[in-house]
């Protein structure tokens, strides 16, 4: 891995806990043992701690040892678009059910989504995605017909590699998204596939990408269960922000 | 402003979209009207569109001109801390009522988010949020009690300055945040003073914030009205993300 030290080191103790070698409840090594264990100063060190901090994963008073509080790790920023790359980054096994693959006219929405006309032809894709078989977000996608037209031949199993790979095989250039984030009530579907009251809250992404040149080529409304699965930014005076879509791991009890 | 032209085309239109220059409805000018009045080619003012229709102000199919759908701009990222200086830079007007302010000792959650130990003195500061006089959010912030202190004095006239700007003139750094967002049923307090169902899906941000070297000053649960602002995320590949705020205008026939 690249980048600072303390960054080093804190990508080091996430892979840790989120691995489980660092279990929720137990003490993070000593200050000093980590100088030692990387050769480092203090400074180093207190800044990965208060990544790790920042980010929820320890917590614990000041001039106490750190105590592991959750297993929830950031990912960087390339897993944002596929969700089985994300899931598999994390260590978890990404899973999924097609619902739905239809191939029928835009309705207004997505024909703004796409830049194309209403009624222009589209491929419709509706799937639930599961994290270790928990179900976890229902992903309504829309394709332009031209790249939606390459998925009639894709086989679905998430062993295998995710749509934009496949895509990316295939010539599409999906480098550019653009994500909006709100909330909205679960409905009939999706309270019965992530199984949750209807009504419940739910994260929404709607998401659209495309190409380098702003062609666009999909537009997604995912809605996630906010019991397991955040986004995260992480921002500075004079640096840029880093974006990262987080694991919550089952509440001690559930599941 | 700064940035390449096509940029700079875009933050043109999107000024004139939010001021009403160019309503919801209306048509952009065409291309050859932008590329004379920018003296520019082809390529950055389509950029510009482009962009504009991934953040979706813009619609209306390829070859056709296009329509503005919303006036919702997102915002550079430096005004995402400070609620009212982020409703300024939309020209819109930021508003505020003071529903509690008090010295208590910390919860667990909030002894870790700000590396105290639970039972430490804290300020709690409950506020309600709005825009153009709209109930638009619900902010529970906690500072430690050595920031929290200067807040004793403050005067919470949001016409005068924001608590960042406050803050900053008292010697306090606050210059990095993590924002984690998820979604939450609104209870009592949210739907009252939001003015919206018990239960209904808010888009909840929690935030911290503190100084470059990770010291915790300030850690807050900010419940949106999702019918009212999202959060954006704009990526690409080799670039860095940007983020917003984003204000929904009043779907049409409300308000």
């Amino acid at each position: 891995m690249e980048g600072p030290l303390y960054q080093r080191i804190a990508e080091d103790l996430r892979r840790r806990i989120a691995r489980g070698d660092l279990p929720v409840g137990s003490p993070l090594p000593s200050e000093s043992q980590l100088c030692e264990e990387w050769a480092a100063s203090r400074g180093p060190v207190r800044q990965a701690l208060s990544a790790l901090r920042a980010e929820g994963l320890i917590g614990g008073g000041r001039g106490r040892p750190p105590i592991v509080r959750t297993s929830q790790v950031p990912q960087p920023f390339q897993t944002l678009l596929s969700f089985s790359r994300w899931a598999r980054s994390l260590g978890r096994t990404p899973g999924q059910r097609t619902l739905e693959i239809a191939r029928r006219p835009a309705r207004q929405e997505v024909a703004d989504a796409l830049a194309i006309d209403e009624g222009d032809f589209v491929v419709e894709l509706v799937r639930l995605r599961l994290l270790d078989d928990r179900p976890t977000m229902v992903e309504r996608t829309t394709f332009v017909e031209s790249v939606g037209r390459l998925l009639l031949s894709f086989d679905f199993d998430p062993d295998k590699r995710s749509i934009y790979a496949y895509l990316a095989d295939q010539g599409v250039d999906l480098s550019v998204a653009r994500h909006v984030f709100d909330a909205v009530a679960a409905d009939p579907t999706d309270a019965s596939l992530l199984e949750i009251p209807e009504g419940a809250p739910l994260l929404r992404e709607r998401r659209r990408a495309g190409s380098a040149s702003g062609e666009p080529y999909e537009y997604s409304d995912d809605r996630y269960r906010p019991d397991v699965v955040t986004f995260t930014i992480e921002n500075a005076e004079q640096a840029h922000p880093s974006v990262a879509r987080a694991w919550r791991p089952a509440p001690t009890g559930s599941l």
